[in-house]
């Protein structure tokens, strides 16, 4: 989406570590209308597939997949890290490791939300390594719902995630692909 | 606003410790259509405000947030909980006691997303002591900008924020005020 990638060309921030800093539009102050737009390019690409539920994690997930979920007329359901005092009952659990805050978390959604008749498209702002995304894809499996699709903001593709999604036969969409990214600039694939 | 005191009857749990377990549409799984006729309210109420930007915190705030954002067609910029890695430079913060989890913690918004010439509406999802409220409060303060009000999907009116709020003269909507919650029974105000 060339939108995008004109977006985290002019905002964007690469930070130690292969941190992409977007804060300005997507992941701490968030340009709503523009994440329409990008939801608009996550429907198109996943109308046929018969989605019944969009599944993402918190924190900011929850803002690209909120629009997605409004345009595909779906319910969303996001993931919450940890076991908190709200949720009670049984839930499915999926250990994950962060590597940008270098810790272990619970990812955990309430069983009662992910049913086995269940097409899911996961929603997520960012794609890298693929930890986040390996468990919720764990979580869908737990729930035997089946896994309709990915659909990404913004992929980093040279830390391999995404390519090991695909060669698993998962439809994964990322709206800009990065191929490399430097202290002062970015590339991204094709 | 009747439709959301109705879901909250049909499909609202009350849990020990005055929670109310709201995790079907609100914020776990997420009826987004839902809270699109809800951000109508919330616009209604104050589209004659000039607000500039809104403000919510992570987690389940930014689902609401989204749709209001959208609506009225403004920037959202969500305050952070503790210090990421992620959050670099000069930031607004304040500390904020969560009664729901029984600790403290650091809400944060970095400087260059709220300016001396905003009008912030805050939305939030849920308004009780008023804790997480007067963090975000202390950080429009900190940054000068104007507050232009509140927006509140379900107050619990018996803990008192929202009224410690009107006495202060700021305009507080709450889609849903519960006058008081027992076991097995949901009152609200009015």
């Amino acid at each position: 989406m060339l939108a995008l990638e004109k977006k985290i060309l002019n905002e964007g921030t690469v930070l130690p570590g292969n941190i992409l800093k977007v804060g300005s539009f997507l992941n701490h102050q968030i340009d709503v209308g523009f994440l329409f737009e990008m939801a608009d390019e996550v429907k198109k690409h996943f109308e046929n597939k018969s989605i019944t539920k969009i599944l993402t994690i918190e924190t900011s997930g929850i803002a690209i997949a909120v629009p997605v979920a409004y345009k595909m007329n779906v319910p969303l359901v996001f993931a919450k890290k940890n076991k908190s005092q709200n949720i009670s009952g049984d839930v499915y659990s999926a250990k994950i490791h962060s590597y940008t805050h270098g810790n272990d978390y619970d990812a955990v959604v309430m069983k009662e939300y992910l049913k086995e008749n269940d097409n899911i498209l996961i929603i997520d702002d960012f794609l890298a390594n693929g930890a986040a995304m390996n468990g919720l894809i764990d979580i869908v499996n737990q729930s035997g719902a089946a896994l309709s699709g990915i659909g990404i903001a913004i992929e980093k593709e040279f830390q391999g995630g995404g390519n090991l999604l695909r060669e698993q036969g998962i439809d994964v969409l990322s709206l800009a692909k990065i191929k490399k990214m430097t202290d002062s600039e970015i590339f991204f694939c094709d």
